[in-house]
């Protein structure tokens, strides 16, 4: 079948043999990563993802050999795969286990370091590749931006945002860039942003209420969790019929459905879908790194980048240093610029997080090597040098960066903030792709502001919102979602109480 | 993508835009079928299959004049699609729910269905097909035996067997079929049936082991979770790969799974996989549904059968009384026989639950429209129109049985059995893969005989099992699994009791 195409094809009776041996090996080697990352959970230099990295990279060795250098691959990459069936889950549940008070406390200084932080790295990266390509005479700058503005601007601050991006940047004439290009630009990511988190916001809503009104729980509890995972599969493909960003419309279908649907169903549903969704974005996770790690091996794609060693290594530092410099260059900045905002100290960026946001999402791998894959597959038959290049080039930076970055950070993270250590970081370094979303979290100082003991503002509402614009929002949302949301759509208070919410119980009420 | 093939291939960015039409239509599709299902609950007329199978139709009627009579289909059938994802969830869960002791009470008799009740089957439409094509010069018979066998064999017993026998089938001579023929079918069925069970045992087993021994809970539930997905799955790959029946090993893995592994998980876990594993079982299962519905408009496949409307009806009508006919020829003289191997009158099989099984082993359909277009296309690009006459047939028999059979047999069962009525009557119709295996369940007519109450036999313990085989090889199967099984795999008893076992409180024990 293409959407795993195996590499040999042999004849079979109901399934291909080599299907099935792909599926057979994959399974298997994930059954180990899990065995061994549970083995490994208390050791400090190695986590889930470096274990599927260096397992994908034993079994591409192992798999070479058998074919006697022929091959190191046993799944043909395919796009497919990727973005219809291992994406969607882990952002699905990324929204739905997301800490929703801390997210959108934070709201504005997320939306501050995805847009400029991916503009800024676009431009210097942009920059620094033209200087590549005419230093090298290699990279051809014409055809490329596209990809590097994804393979480092990815880097940003989340994966949604970048992707929101990618597409924007692509619907783009780039053979003369103006104001009112970026006028353009900014207009389409705007467009973009609103539409596909307005369809997330419905479907996620229409999933309430459909489940409140009819009230599944009646007759089988399985309907419930099946409505809930085809509602939010079906709004990431929505999504993408309509050329939205299938990302950011799953992400928060799963913020809404943890929000109200989630209250709606029976206590087995809620305990099912917490743990189930989790599950299969784990699973969707460790067989990337995976493949990533077996892929890196693919010797059609060193041999046909036609370079040597020498070339490869110094076009993979140099992109590396641009990463660096590119991140650096907004993360600081922007960081600052967001400090002037607050009022109190106890909620300000420190240097020490503003380090860690820096090198956290430097360690991201698995969305680059997909966008990568994918702008690469685009260029069809024509396996042209120069795009060899770049993608062995981008498998060293994500493979250097998942295998060293990602077993220094937790001692890194522990000797910058050890003084002021909190639960939070150590979760933070567990899922990488929501990294800085959670490390923005951090700087939520004042634990007594929760929102039920909020004392409620009592004089001029706008001069509280301009004073203290995220609690002062959140106060108001809070009493909109009491008077008119949660008595149609279902949520906390509505339904009977359980403790184990999807998202911890403190953070339930926002 | 190849898995699910779009009909029309447009021009794509990151997938294909039929792709994604495709995947819209059928998760929209599915949710229509869950919400309509849950509505219809209490209608006797109705059911999830019927509502998925008209959904389908009316579909397939608007697909086929949105594309002016082009083509009513929108995914092209692969069976990769169907013995890689959908097949092997429902039968995985058909084992994990299996009431395991009342199995395994009757399990004499199922076998004595599966393996002689396909052979008489076998037999007699083989008789039967070969007499039409005599008469209607229509059907090749030297080159369809294969797919009759299945197709109207498989409406046997259960899918596991029958899945047996076709491949066993598949692997013999039939130029000359002679007594050593039948022999060698029969140590064929024996070794696929006896090296599947083991390694389906094998599988449950060692997933038991690690999760007891590692214990992962400690650290994190999404790994038991994933785990126990994992080594199903890769249970049903590896049958495949060492040519065993992946649907037999499948099967027993679940059943082990649930009778071990599940014990020793945390209590989140249990939640999660009983009712996880049900809910994408009961996706699949609609899924099938509704693409059989919306297939049944193929009118390519009509074209290319060249036969006029009455040629088909006859054929179909045909074929449906040799499905009549064949399954009466064993299921009554098989239940008869077993009869005289009972003791007590309250275990026989009455004439009403033998008119049962009769009737409820022609309601399915899934599993068969997958093996005849697995037949089908591996005839190639050379569709003659006798395989189209074929396929066509068989699509309206399943139709025909799915749509006015499941919508009767409600009715027909409480009519029949009303007078001894049990609750396990009306579970029988929910699930028409098992609906044979649970119907015999009935019979087990002594409620006092629990496991646990039992009276220990006294006597010599060969004239007990002569005597009450089945219930004395309970006896020492039970003495066995807690001296050696338990302490070594877990289950009930060595870790803490939780109640909600996923086979129900009452047959957790067996």
């Amino acid at each position: 079948m293409a959407i795993l195409d195996a590499a040999v094809q042999g004849s079979s009776s109901f399934l291909s043999t080599s299907t099935i041996i792909a599926l057979s090996v994959f399974f298997g080697l994930l059954c180990a990563c899990i065995v061994i990352g549970h083995l490994l959970e208390e050791n400090r230099w190695a986590n889930e993802s470096t274990t599927a990295v260096l397992l994908g990279l034993c079994s591409g060795v192992v798999v070479l050999l058998v074919s006697k250098g022929q091959s190191s691959q046993i799944l043909v990459f395919s796009e497919d795969l990727f973005f219809l069936y291992l994406l969607p889950p882990i952002i699905f549940n990324a929204g739905f286990q997301v800490k929703k008070k801390q997210f959108f406390k934070n709201f504005s200084t997320i939306l501050l370091f995805g847009v400029f932080g991916t503009i800024i790295s676009f431009c210097l990266i942009s920059l620094g590749t033209s200087i590549i390509s005419v230093q090298n005479m290699v990279l051809n700058q014409d055809e490329t931006p596209f990809l590097y503005s994804v393979v480092f601007g990815e880097g940003v601050v989340n994966d949604a945002t970048s992707i929101v991006l990618f597409n924007a940047v692509q619907s783009l004439d780039f053979s003369n860039i103006d104001a009112l290009t970026a006028l353009q630009l900014l207009w389409t990511f705007l467009y973009l942003f609103f539409t596909s988190t307005a369809l997330g916001i419905a479907t996620g809503l229409l999933s309430a209420f459909v489940i409140k009104t009819l009230y599944f729980g009646r007759h089988s509890t399985d309907r419930e969790v099946a409505i809930m995972m085809l509602m939010a599969y079906l709004s990431y493909m929505l999504a993408e019929l309509l050329n939205l960003s299938g990302i950011l419309t799953i992400f928060f279908c799963g913020i809404v459905m943890s929000h109200y649907t989630w209250h709606n169903v029976t206590e087995s549903s809620r305990v099912t879908t917490k743990h189930s969704f989790a599950t299969i974005s784990f699973i969707a996770e460790t067989f990337i790194f995976l493949y990533v790690g077996m892929d890196a091996l693919d010797i059609d794609k060193w041999k046909s980048s036609k370079a040597s060693a020498g070339t490869s290594v110094a076009v993979s530092s140099t992109l590396f240093g641009l990463v660096l410099a590119g991140r650096a260059a907004f993360v600081f900045p922007i960081a600052n610029i967001a400090n002037c905002f607050k009022k109190r100290d106890s909620s300000k960026i420190e240097f020490r997080k503003q380090f860690i946001i820096w090198w956290a999402g430097l360690m991201r791998g698995a969305v680059t090597i997909a966008l990568s894959y994918n702008q690469f597959s685009k260029s069809g038959t024509s396996t042209t040098p120069e795009y060899s290049l770049m993608i062995t080039s981008t498998i060293i930076v994500v493979l250097f960066s998942t295998l060293v970055f990602g077993s220094i950070t937790k001692h890194l993270i522990e000797a910058v903030m050890l003084p002021h250590a909190k639960p939070a970081i150590s979760d933070a370094t567990d899922n990488q792709s929501l990294e800085d979303l959670r490390l923005l979290f951090l700087e939520n100082g004042d634990e007594g502001d929760d929102g039920d003991n909020q004392p409620a503002p009592k004089g001029s509402s706008l001069r509280l919102l301009i004073r203290y614009p995220t609690s002062t929002a959140h106060y108001f949302w809070r009493k909109f979602d009491d008077k008119y949301m949660r008595p149609v759509f279902g949520g906390r208070g509505f339904v009977p109480f359980v403790p184990g919410s999807p998202t911890g119980a403190a953070d339930d009420n926002s």
